[in-house]
Parts: C-alpha cells; sequence; structure tokens
C-alpha cells in the first residue's frame, strides 16, 4: 500500500468517525433527523473543507463524492442507534480521539504534498483534526471544546503534526512517520483523558 | 426568458427577502444600524458565498456588485421600518420559506452548470438555500433554527433540489423544472407550519 | 517607503495588535495556553483570510509564514504577561482600535489593486478591519460586539475605507491616502468610545 492510498483510507474513517461523534454530540440538543445529519456532516467535513479553502486546493468532497456518502450514511445510522440505545457518554472519546489522530496526519501530508511551508503545513493539520469539532461546538450554541481549559486536545494535535514533519525530514518514508505519528496524537489524547494531562491556563476569576 | 435570466432575477429576489429577514431578526437583539446591516448583508449573501467557495467559483456578490447594492438597500430600508412599525413575527415567515426556495433553486441550477456530481448539487443547493439564515442565527448568539427539532426547513430545500435534478434527468427542461422545484420547496414549507409535519427527532432528556 | 512596503509592516503590526487583543479576551473564558493562542491567531489572521478567499487570492499567511510567526509568538508573550499582571479591560480599548485602523485600510488597499469594485473594495476593509473581532467573539460564544448596539466601530471602518477610496479617486498618492484614512479610523473610534457616539438603534423590546 501506497501514501496515496493510505491517505485515502485513512481520511475515509476520519471521515465515518467524526460523522458518527457530530450525531452523537447533537444528541444532547433538540434535533430532528435532518439537523443530525447537517451536524454530523458539518463535524466530518468541515476541517478538510477549509483546509483545502485555505490552500486553495479543490475541496476533497465535491471532487469525490465518495466522502460525502459515507458522512451521510454513518449519520443516518448513528442516528436511529443513539435514538434507540442509550449510550455512555464516555463512549465517544475514543472515536472523537481517533477521529483527531486520523486527520491531523492526513492533513499535514495534503499540505505538505501542497508544498505549503512547514509551520503552515503543521497548522493545517491541527486545522484539519479540530475544526470538525469546532463547528461542531458552535453549531450546538456550546463554547468549542477545544477552546476550554482541559486534557490536551489541539496541543496533541500540533505535537503529532510536528513529529510527522520532524520524522520525515530525518529521512524516515512517509507511510511510517504517517503510523508514528498517529500513534502520537491517539496516545498523547487518550493519556491526557486517563491522566488528566493539561496546559498552563489561565486562573478563574471572581467576575464575568 | 432563458435560464439564466430566470436565475439572475430569482437570485435577485432572494438576495432581497434574505436581507429583510436578516434584519427582521435582528431587531430581537440590541443592534444598532450598522449591526442590522451587516446581519442583513450576511444574511442574503452567505449562503451563496459559501456555494461560490467551496465550488472554487469566483463569488458572485464580487463579480457583481449589483447583488451587493441590493442587499444593502433592503436592509437599509427595513431597519427604518421595522423601527417604526410593530410587525408581527410571524410575518417573518412568508419571506423566509420565499428565499429558502429560491436560493435552493438557484443553488442546484448553479452547481449542476458548474457540472458538480448530483449529490454534491444537491447539497449546494440546500447550503444556498440555508447558510444565510444559519449565519444569521449564529451572528445572533441562537442555536440555528434550521438545526433544532420543527417544521420541515432543510429538508423541504433538500427534497426539492433533488426533485430539480430528477425532473431535469427525466429531460423537462431547466426553466419548467425550476418553476416545479421552487414551488415543490414553498409548499413543504408553509404545509410544515401550516399542519406541523416535522421530522423523526432525539426525544428529550432528562439532564442538560 | 513606497506603497507596498508601507502595507507590509501596516498588516504586520495589525497582525501583532490583534492576536494580542485576541489573547486578553479569551482570558476572560476558562481558555487554557492552546485555546489562547488559536483564538490569538484567528483574531489575528480571519479578518485578512475572509477578505483573500472572498477575492480568490492565495491567502497571506500560507504564502508569507512571516505573519503566523508573528501572531504566535505574540500570543505567546501575551498569554503569560496577561497570567502574571492584572491588566485593566480598557487598556484593551486601544490595540482593538489600533488593529481596526490599520487592517481596514490594508484591506481596502489589497482588494483595490486586486480590481474590486469600489463598493465591494470598501467592504471587503470593512470585513478585514472586523471579522478577526467577529471571530473571536463567536469561539467565546459571546454575542460579537460589532453588531451589538454601541459606539462607533464597523462604521468608522466604513467612513475609513470610503474616505481612502474617494481621496485615491480624487489623485492623492496611495500613501498619503492611506495615513489620513488611518487616522480617520483610529479618530473616529477613539472619539466615539470617549464621548459615547453612537448609530440610531432597535429600541428595547419588552419580551425576549
Amino acid at each position: 500500500m501506497n501514501l496515496d492510498a493510505l491517505l485515502y483510507w485513512v481520511g475515509m474513517a476520519a471521515v465515518a468517525v467524526s460523522a458518527l461523534t457530530g450525531v452523537l454530540d447533537s444528541s444532547r440538543k433538540q434535533m430532528d433527523l435532518i439537523g443530525a445529519l447537517l451536524v454530523g456532516v458539518a463535524t466530518a467535513l468541515g476541517g478538510g473543507t477549509i483546509r483545502d479553502l485555505l490552500l486553495d486546493r479543490n475541496v476533497f468532497w465535491v471532487v469525490d463524492q465518495t466522502y460525502l456518502v459515507v458522512a451521510l450514511a454513518t449519520a443516518f445510522v448513528t442516528f436511529f442507534l443513539a435514538r434507540s440505545l442509550h449510550l455512555p457518554p464516555r463512549l465517544f472519546l475514543i472515536p472523537d480521539a481517533l477521529g483527531l489522530a486520523l486527520f491531523t496526519i492526513v492533513g499535514t501530508q495534503v499540505a505538505l504534498q501542497w508544498h505549503a511551508p512547514w509551520l503552515v503545513a503543521s497548522l493545517m493539520g491541527v486545522t484539519t483534526g479540530v475544526v470538525g469539532g469546532v463547528l461542531r461546538d458552535i453549531l450546538c450554541n456550546d463554547v468549542p471544546l477545544v477552546f476550554l481549559k482541559g486534557e490536551l486536545y489541539a496541543s496533541a494535535a500540533w505535537l503529532g503534526a510536528l513529529s510527522l514533519i520532524g520524522l520525515q525530514e530525518l529521512g524516515l518514508h512517509g507511510i511510517w512517520a504517517s503510523w508514528i505519528a498517529m500513534s502520537v496524537v491517539l496516545a498523547l489524547r487518550l493519556l491526557a483523558i486517563r491522566f488528566h494531562l493539561t496546559l498552563p491556563a489561565f486562573a478563574p476569576r471572581r467576575s464575568d
């Protein structure tokens, strides 16, 4: 399997798990089928869309309709599962961490292949990884989770993107660098949840 | 009147009625003239702008300044009318349904002429129809109406866009297909309001 | 110093002061280092990014990584300063007004050089000036300040952009017109804060 094929399938998997998390999250709000579908699709496709607009590429799901079909189908199935089953909220954290890891690596690789400068490429990885969730939270009218004090999230993505760029700069093949960097993001995120690893934050204020 | 001329005038009418709904909606918040103008313009031009960015077309109102002038003028007049008259809130629903119908058909046709795949084209119609209202609600810091449980909205637009594509695929001329599909969206939306037609939704939860 | 060099340095200064205001504002919310950095970067780069996407230009900070480095470095330093010092909230208003003035003029000039029609160009100036702050407020889940009843803000930017276009149309050199228009925006904004200059607004309603 070459790098392009790997990125294609990893991207497709990331779209599916993100659509799932979008619909699960929307179930906390009074949304109907179409609202849940739209939030699922926005979560699944939002990050890569912003990346493609910023890089002036063709938007990936406009060129290849398969991504849109996968997002819609996953959201559709999740909606009816989530209505009939009582899913524990913590179940949500594993696919969300997986989507973050997959999207970050795909987004960074796409930006590198587009010859973006390295710092921009790392930020494109973070963008692809977190923007879907930010859209999801804005559409549900919450403060986006990624901005709140909490366990490593965007920082895990950023460290993964930077390690991908560093490993490839050291001569490692893109496929191995991708697998390692995905593991870095996933491990950092899951360890952060388990052991409450956080970054320095603003101290709580009395007012506001 | 050929199809291009029809789409031009329908688009212009959609811009005007959407600017009107944006300003009417902003009157519920403590906004001043410029805030109301900006919300009106964002509601009027937002959907088509996102469609053009996603399709990598030139943004319609940057190319043809007339749309911007119509949006600004309508918003300006509506602001001073809304200040002096007491308009019943339900009056708002008719132009909003009209804007949804007009924008959905224009958006779908533009995407088809740009040779987008059919499922993408139908979603571009929905995008053009609903994104302006989503922006309006985000800027006013509400949960966007389109995502909430309620009478058919985005689903009416989607069915209209799909019927447009289906009718043209069956060989009907674009002009007739456009008029029929506009009527489908408008009728579905107004019947849904009248008879409280809804989609399946998440059951209310106790917590949250 | 020619016009291009002036716009480059003014743009860089605007990025720095906007990153500063973004981080200061995020300190009111429970954000950690990465949240504050992302809000700072979005505030600093958001307006110019939307302008470039609408005009179908290459996004300025993707082409020239320096802007991103300046935004990140300013946000980083501001985060640790804001954590250790107690800054009075009113201090925030001066750099915010400066960023508004600088970005408005850069945005209008860029759009004019891109041969946008004049009304579009003036709105691109307003967009570049205010969108960063709108993003900042949406990410912090507030109603964007620019839309609320209050002292002149977007209107100051718009008058400045229009005076820039008018002065250049009258034959004044772009450098002088830029300095004068920047002073117009800054003076209008600061005088509006000092003397509570406001636009007509919707009257308060009893309900909602």
